[in-house]
């Protein structure tokens, strides 16, 4: 994949972990951080095809946008970063609406008066194809670089194309097959079904369960 | 199991689904519905171990009550067999907050004042040990009875007891593995994935996408 992706909040544990994963598979990855020292440390671990960058810095010319923060962080960031995006750039919104944003529990969310986290980013983006996706990959999996992931990827977004591409790239990441899931407004499914995961995480004692959907290949029963 | 299973709404296609599955697997099944000739219907097409009944006869006496109706008619269903359920059963409700209960779209969810159908269903029956459950579970799945299920039944409740008396009807339909999903306050997240699937059915053109959770083992990555 010739496009160069960068990776908002890269710091971060699902930031990185994507990170790590595409430039394993030979992506040109940016990692930005709001500080920059923290941006270069994270990129120096992931090694190659791996460079660290200030948010507004990391975004410039990239061809694909990862936005991974807080969802307390989420409109602030994307204000930060909203002049540098290159046009024809996609943002992929990776935010759950958790309610830890105001003090409250990480397995429950919120409701945003836009419908979820990736409509709220589309709003504060207008002209920017925004993709929601990849918010039932647990970065513990991620971050196993020698072992496949059991997940699917749900992706969701307006732009037909955006979605092809971002599907691409959740290509790359072995054991992941990426799953169209319809327009962005569907974002707020993929957001709440991320939230179950989380809740079964604390009730099994576990770090890392993921979602497969069955019988999607028609014809049979399941 | 020596319960008896009362399928409030059980003519509908989700509810004589799992009506025919428990008969099968030897439960004493009673087809509830409004319209008394129905019930015997359905009940004569499930056969062995099924009867038919008006819904509040159908309640008198069982220890589960499953309810299967839409959102619509949930509310008015509640009440008409609040007065005949019995000290001790269990409430299974199945709805899918869809938005067609006010005309809109059958892959649209609606936000419930108590948050979830499930909470409401459980106001609306003080006592009465409420679990959400099997809204997963493919109607067409269910009907070919030949064929095991591809999907996990996500059960939350906040009695222990009821959802162990639950996950053990769950386990009695083929391919179907039962995972505790939580409190009842959780029934939201299990109703959302639910209309996720109806959502991926529509998009991807078949009837019966189901759900795996994986990574609940513990100890692995994923």
């Amino acid at each position: 994949m010739q496009t160069i992706v960068a990776v908002v909040g890269g710091t971060g544990a699902e930031g990185s972990g994507l990170a790590a994963r595409f430039a394993k598979a030979g992506v040109t990855v940016r990692i930005g951080s709001r500080n920059f020292e923290k941006a270069q440390d994270a990129a120096r671990r992931i090694g190659d095809n791996a460079t660290g960058h200030t948010n507004a810095d990391a975004v410039t010319g990239a061809g694909i946008v990862i936005l991974t923060v807080p969802l307390s962080a989420q409109v602030e960031t994307l204000k930060s970063i909203r002049g540098s995006i290159a046009p024809g750039a996609i943002l992929v919104d990776t935010t759950v609406t958790l309610e830890i944003a105001i003090g409250g529990r990480v397995s429950r969310i919120l409701t945003l008066w836009d419908g979820s986290a990736a409509q709220q980013a589309a709003r504060l983006l207008p002209g920017v194809p925004v993709v929601a996706a990849f918010h039932a990959l647990s970065a513990e999996a991620l971050a196993k670089l020698d072992h496949p992931l059991d997940c699917d990827a749900l992706i969701c977004g307006d732009s037909a194309e955006a979605k092809a591409e971002v599907s691409k790239l959740a290509g790359l990441i072995p054991g992941v097959r990426a799953i169209d899931a319809g327009t962005l407004d569907n974002a707020r499914l993929l957001e709440s079904a991320a939230a179950l995961l989380i809740s079964l995480n604390l009730r099994h004692k576990v770090k890392a369960s993921g979602m497969r959907i069955t019988g999607l290949q028609g014809g049979d029963h399941a």
